[in-house]
């Protein structure tokens, strides 16, 4: 049975009882010659789902954590008094500007909904609409503990910019699709989606890193993929793509070429383990083991699956073959918001349903997929608590009637915790929302210029 | 394609364009007469979930609805500027005071879980502590806009003061469990929920309603719910219990007897229009006509089905036959939370899942589900925002941004809203919570109470 903790009892405010995790004294030591920000009177959720009272010391010049338990006064404070400090969360599969779509158009099959819908509108979308609804996905990330993400879209060097701005970090690509393409347009798109991952990578104090994305296996011809990805290789360029998100895209590459999706994929020279696919709903068993061998990571966007009807993916044999595994949003179209809180949720009890095992995808593995996971996919030294680790941090009020009492902190972040329930998220060191303030964007000129946008789409 | 209504329009704001909705002029001349609430500047959501712009009279005395659209000014106002007024949500199957049992054991089979860790934290819980747990989820209510719920548990005389004081409406009631009692026990526990029943009905000012709750087919003796469910007809007294939630609920009984647990029920004269079954799982398609055609409405618990890996409820089949069918948490301890917005989401997704239909269970059936159905199942006279219903409404802010840009108000409801965008609740013409305060609960020393009270459990 786990301890009850509520917050008023003496273990949680007792500074006595608190235990050195890290090398704490070394850093503090050494905290004279970095400018530092030390986040106090909190607990600290660490790398094995352990939970301890302790402060984490964050160098913002390096963006690095430096130490984490009982550490030396920092230049700058911030206080978790009552709150969870936990390593940031990761939607690692998104289209961000889809947020101006959010509410658009729901409640109808895939197909109709994307030809009726979703591509008309999208078809519309100018570089300052791209913009404008990145900046709305951004705040609601800051805003909800989310420090990274991987978005798929077009004119995506104004998601670069926009990234920049909100001192997120982020994996970015353009999205190619050739299905209806002559030769000459389909082969733009892909060398589109090359250059702007060779110019881009690095970007933003080397906070942006970039993939080619060709869109999915049914969407990009076989040739292109192949020249595409071995281009990508050579170049050093990891690949992002959609892969197994409906039967209708699994039954096709079957008849005709009499092999499973993604050993269609690895033919192509498609998974490596710096490589990510979005989705994974209808993966067999061989698929399983296929990325679990190559160690290509897998994104579960159980909300999106469920919305559009896709199926549930076999979220616990992805994770017992050894698969890495993260959680994404998708689109807001299709979710309809971009808290990972509720991916975390969806995540647990759609895993159960699917497995038919309510022991299937426990608290720990939720965050676990928000957190690690969702960094491992996207190549980022983050997703944990321990020094030397980028500082991505999400800081969680506990104090809420919907968190009382709190028997389990993990149980309370997969279950019961809403992205409303943090207080500060730290991103490479920076503060970029302090007490609910989001610091590095104006939030209510964000939100008026997204429902400007919007209001043009119809 | 729905019409974007961003919040700065002049649609929004234009005063002259409100519509006339219900008879507000002759009420209006009538206020004088009474004690009157006007809820203004807002949007409203009617009952064919269409929204138009209005205000909301509320007359304080009765409890009552008065008006809708251009109405005079009340005696007391509540602004709803940026708003969507909406009727407060139902959570029509829960166990309020299993809140102090918020993640106390998780990610366990249904069987382990209770035998080993609900049933004995539940066995040395006092008076006090059902009082303290019940306090904490009816502050937990009115923080996410529910208006009204069904509890079942025991010390359900303490339920009743906590709701009196609240000022909620409830169908309350003591659940009976006979298995492994003798037949003296057996007896008294049904005599004591009937008593209850009896004694409580009408209390806190009538807000209070009352029901005979056997636990379930299976865990009470066949004689015994002849028996009373015969006493419970002859005292006008309604039936509340879990039916076919999970496929042990359903197997022995069609083992033994031959027939479909809810063909049982009938048998035993448990199914009349104003009984409610709680999950309704694994109902077959002669059990979902059966319930139409009784009109007994089943509460579906998407969260707490998916987290006990119980199953996924035909709830669009459920629709599509007639039946009517409310949403509930079930307890804390399966949720882990006790938000309606949550449950809303989760049936929506769920019915696509299980329908395999992306059409099925739409927004505006998740919205009908959380507020008219609830409603309907409970006995209540509310669910909908017009003239002589009662005065149950949530004040839904739609300015944060996970609800911007806003294209369809029902779509943001179901998918994107949650419990902390409730911006005032109301309930029998009574203000619960203003500008996210809550007026008739100290937040803080209920929280307090149930921390302590579940700190003692371990």
């Amino acid at each position: 049975m786990p301890a009850v903790h509520p917050l008023d009892t003496p273990l949680f405010l007792t500074r006595g009882a608190r235990s050195v995790i890290g090398p704490a004294k070394e850093a503090a030591a050494h905290a004279g010659t970095m400018s530092t920000l030390q986040i106090t009177d909190g607990r600290v959720l660490l790398p094995d789902m352990s939970v301890e009272t302790g402060d984490v010391l964050v160098n913002q010049d390096s963006g690095d954590i430096v130490a984490v338990g009982d550490v030396e006064t920092g230049d700058e404070t911030l206080n978790a008094d009552g709150c969870l400090i936990m390593p940031g969360l990761v939607n690692a599969h998104t289209h961000a500007a889809m947020s101006l779509l959010r509410g658009y158009a729901d409640d109808k099959p895939l197909d109709a909904w994307l030809r009726e819908d979703i591509w008309p509108a999208e078809a519309s979308l100018t570089p300052e609409d791209v913009r404008a609804g990145t900046e709305l996905a951004l705040l609601e990330f800051i805003e909800s503990g989310v420090t990274s993400f991987a978005d798929m879209y077009f004119h995506e060097p104004e998601v670069v910019d926009a990234v920049a701005d909100a001192g997120l970090r982020a994996r970015l690509g353009h999205g190619v699709v050739t299905v209806g393409k002559d030769e000459a347009d389909a082969v733009a798109d892909n060398e589109e989606s090359l250059a702007f991952a060779r110019e881009y990578d690095g970007a933003a104090d080397g906070r942006v890193k970039t993939a080619y994305m060709p869109h999915s296996l049914t969407t990009v011809d076989e040739a292109l993929l192949r020249e595409f990805t071995a281009e990508a290789r050579e170049a050093g360029v990891p690949l992002h793509f959609h892969a197994n998100e409906t039967r209708d895209e699994v039954d096709p590459i079957v008849e005709e070429r009499g092999m499973r999706p993604l050993a269609y994929a690895d033919d192509l020279g498609m998974l490596t383990d710096e490589d990510f696919v979005a989705h994974g709903v209808h993966s067999d068993a061989s698929e399983i083991e296929l990325l679990a061998e190559r160690g290509t990571a897998v994104v579960h966007c159980p909300a999106s699956n469920m919305k559009l009807a896709s199926g549930a993916a076999p979220v616990q044999a992805y994770r017992e073959a050894g698969a890495t595994v993260a959680l994404g949003t998708d689109g807001a179209a299709s979710n309809n918001d971009l808290d990972v809180f509720d991916e975390m949720r969806d995540a647990a009890m759609l895993g159960k349903l699917a497995a038919e095992d309510a022991s299937a995808v426990p608290a720990e593995a939720a965050v676990d997929m928000a957190t690690r996971g969702g960094a491992d996919a996207l190549g980022f030294d983050a997703g944990r608590i321990e020094p030397g680790a980028n500082a991505d941090l999400a800081v969680v009020d506990f104090s809420a009637t919907h968190l009382t009492p709190v028997h389990d902190y993990v149980s309370h972040l997969a279950y019961a915790a809403r992205g409303s329930d943090v207080r500060h998220t730290v991103c490479d060191g920076r503060v970029l929302m302090r007490d609910r303030e989001v610091e590095t964007l104006d939030a209510d000129a964000v939100r008026a210029r997204a429902a400007d946008a919007a209001a043009n789409l119809d």
